[in-house]
């Protein structure tokens, strides 16, 4: 069995991976400006799971769940602006 | 402070959006074919995140946790597959 400390840290490696995932796509949206293929409610489902994880996180005082959510969240606010913004753009 | 029960339907709730999130966008991508705006790094870097986090969820058995990674980690991977073959199909 791990011992707290490895699970911490993989805890910590799995926050850092869904949390600076979205940052790839905040940039090519960002450079392509192309939200054809891109799912508005998906980012609305993940923005506000994101939040209510953040919460989840807060009440267990579970740093991981914390940290990665308050990041995931603003990101995928990003993408709702961008998407918002493109789709009334054209 | 909110009860062990409101904390763990929080958690559920935050499971179901962030899994089931995948699912508009996984579908979107199988009608239109479209993943010219969709980053292959970041489904890469949500896949390896999801299966890392229930990997947590398992050491620190939290069921949301569980719940939401096992269906998570298999939408991005379905994802992943969709963005691959549509690069190499042009």
């Amino acid at each position: 069995m791990a011992s707290g400390d490895v699970i911490e840290i993989i805890g910590l490696i799995a926050a850092a991976l869904t949390t600076s995932g979205f940052v790839p796509q905040v940039y090519k949206t960002w450079r392509t400006r192309d939200v054809g293929g891109l799912s508005f409610w998906m980012y609305l489902a993940l923005f506000s799971g994101t939040v209510l994880w953040l919460i989840y996180g807060i009440y267990t005082e579970s740093r991981p769940i914390i940290l990665a959510n308050i990041v995931a969240s603003t990101l995928t606010f990003i993408m709702l602006v961008f998407i918002f913004i493109g789709k009334f753009r054209r």
